[in-house]
């Protein structure tokens, strides 16, 4: 640096320079980064280097604080009514494979009185996509990490999430952290590190934050796919679908309830869960939610009556086919992310912003982990459009299943950790 | 990676992605990425990146020699007659404090018959900036890298250097690979490198090329500044001046005389060199480029006279000041970094692209390394305008001279190690 720069705040190659070799950012240099990311006052070039910067030699605890607390004052923060105060909660997952469990946990959690975002005076919850006004310098960075691979890298990570929850204005914040081979992060030490750099930030910002860390090797449920998922989702409300979705949803909303000082521990929480969607209140919330949301009563009803035809209700893709077990044995494993790849190979999901996606593309899983089958055992219902299955996406599919040797089973329970607030 | 998108051509994420992780991009990549850079079809956030990872990770000789030629076949490329064949050559400094070796050198190796860029019909030499057909991807690139600290990456380096080169279709190339406290590289080793991977990836496309490793702790010369510096490569046109800087020169023109063949040895290449530069021949190759490039012939024919007043030609700052040694003793260090940062903050240089320069300011140092001074000696003449040096300055500048025991001198040649063209 020359000497007449001395004394000068630092300019962008400085910072960029300075966390390239491995440096501490100050406060101050982390909130000239994010202003002018918000400003459009750094040339882009600068962001990417930057994001780059930071992906190899990522960010002290300090600094990763720093980058949540300037970007959630980027833009607006939500303020709560006074008689709200310790209600309003959320839950974060970082995605996976079938996971359909904010769906039922946010009625569930109204039912038990919390508050989940807007709509909240009337129903207590509701699911929301990201506004334009909370946390804009998010927006600028997230499509710019996406375009320069630094998506996974934990500060910036943290700062993503949390800037967002933050602006929310929450009292309490679940994580579920996943790890597996469906999962971001492969084995449970990264997602540890994600998890306690998530409840340490969280916490930091006032909210009152805890992680369990999930095993997303199989899928979550029994359907995959978008409105598949979303009759399953209805299923949990109803009391019933598959056992492992029940679970995480009381689990998750337990810790909430515990958190927020709704219930005096954990299991007590889990029971209040396991109440409300037995006894029909998540559901009722989950009916008042989608007519708040603009769905006709007579169609909200009937979605959420007890013997409901789901078909009259969602478009059926043209085609379903069965696949077949081709050896006897036991179900070892059921490859989630092999599934969900052929899946979105055929139009379930998005590879690009703004690309349509077939909500009836999906599959049904019609064995569980540990079950014994027989050779011709149907094991996999394929809901698809044309064109037909091709032999690569009926290979891959075959291969997603493990049948073997009964000695051969580990069952794993899927929350495999709690990281507890501090 | 989705499966719709096997068999694609990578996309510039998936391209950053790989380097970022430490593996290799193919010709193919790299062509993408430079012909993306050059018509603006990248965003510039991914340039970023993709700089910043490169920085991280380095490449594979084979990826340095592709983004090499990509980034050269991104212009023009000169032509030059079929009797120059051999002829055209080129010498190339990584930079230096005091660097006025260009100046003398050019003429001298014309003198010599050998042909050095435009003009070259009439005179044999000239010394030009870059032109806007040559290499517009390193124009991109380069920006680039001095806004996201990028700078000191050796492939970089090594690609935005010969692309400009093999761009000029040069016979052969000498460079003049830095090393010291004033120079990019502070080390030997380093500097090294680089020499290695320039002469390699140069001889690859078709140049001869060679490099000298070069000490850059005190400055060449005795006078740091424009205008001072243009009098002193005069003065080594007629014969005279420092010998370190006649040494410079003999040294890199003999080497590029002995490799484009016009020399049988090194040596037999320096004692050509030595020849015009004591016959004149050199000078009267300076006056006719002077000449070609639009000075007057009375102007040219003064400047280049034996006994010329270069304060008729040169504006003098309003002020000189001489320092005085302050102990005696042996010279052992004149700190040309330290010279080089006060001479900057007194406008001898830019900090960023368009500033004015003024080439009156600068310095003469009226001691050498070796020689025994007292106290009150004048060992440094400053050329400066208003306003006055500050305490700092004067501080500064004093520190930069080192007087102590003959004991501690050890005389270090400016030339270190010759890299020889494979």
């Amino acid at each position: 640096m020359s000497r007449t720069e001395r004394g000068d705040c630092p300019s962008f190659p400085d910072l960029i320079r300075r966390k390239r070799d491995g440096g501490r950012l100050s406060a101050a240099d982390i909130r000239a980064f994010v202003q002018a990311v918000k400003c459009g006052s750094i040339q882009d070039g600068q962001i990417g280097a930057m994001l780059m910067a930071i992906w190899h030699k990522g960010m002290e605890p300090d600094e990763t604080l720093a980058l949540t607390e300037e970007m959630m004052r980027s833009g607006d923060i939500l303020t709560w009514p006074q008689e709200w105060s310790g209600l309003v909660v959320d839950k974060h997952s970082t995605g996976g494979v079938g996971d359909k469990v904010s769906l039922p946990l946010a009625p569930a959690l109204a039912a038990c009185g919390c508050k989940l975002q807007q709509i909240l005076e009337d129903v207590g919850c509701c699911i929301v996509g990201q506004t334009e006004s909370l946390v804009p310098a998010d927006r600028a960075l997230y499509a710019m990490r996406d375009a320069t691979a630094t998506v996974d890298s934990m500060p910036l990570i943290t700062g993503s999430i949390l800037s967002k929850k933050g602006a929310e204005g929450l009292s309490a914040l679940v994580l579920d952290v996943k790890f597996g081979r469906a999962a971001l992060y492969k084995n449970i030490d990264s997602a540890r590190d994600l998890a306690h750099s998530l409840v340490t930030v969280g916490n930091s910002i006032g909210m009152r934050t805890g992680a369990v860390l999930s095993r997303m090797d199989t899928p979550i449920g029994c359907s995959v796919g978008n409105s598949l998922e979303v009759c399953e989702a209805l299923e949990c409300l109803k009391g019933r679908g598959p056992s492992d979705l029940q679970e995480l949803v009381k689990t998750l909303g337990g810790y909430l309830l515990w958190m927020s000082g709704r219930a005096s521990s954990l299991e007590s929480g889990q029971e209040k869960l396991a109440e409300v969607l037995q006894n029909g209140a998540a559901l009722q919330k989950f009916q008042a939610m989608l007519q708040a949301q603009g769905v006709s009563m007579e169609t909200a009803q009937s979605l959420c009556s007890v013997q409901s035809d789901y078909s009259l209700h969602f478009r059926q893709a043209e085609h379903q086919t069965e696949l077949k077990v081709q050896n006897d044995g036991m179900v070892l494993d059921i490859n989630g992310l092999t599934l969900a790849e052929v899946l979105h190979s055929m139009g379930a999901g998005r590879t690009k912003a703004g690309q349509p996606i077939n909500h009836s593309v999906g599959a049904e899983i019609l064995v569980r982990l540990g079950q014994n089958v027989q050779t011709g055992d149907p094991w996999l219902r394929i809901h698809y459009d044309s064109p037909a299955l091709n032999a690569t996406q009926c290979y891959d599919l075959q291969a997603a299943l493990t049948v073997g040797e009964r000695e051969s089973y580990h069952a794993n329970p899927r929350v495999a950790e709690f990281i507890l607030p501090r």
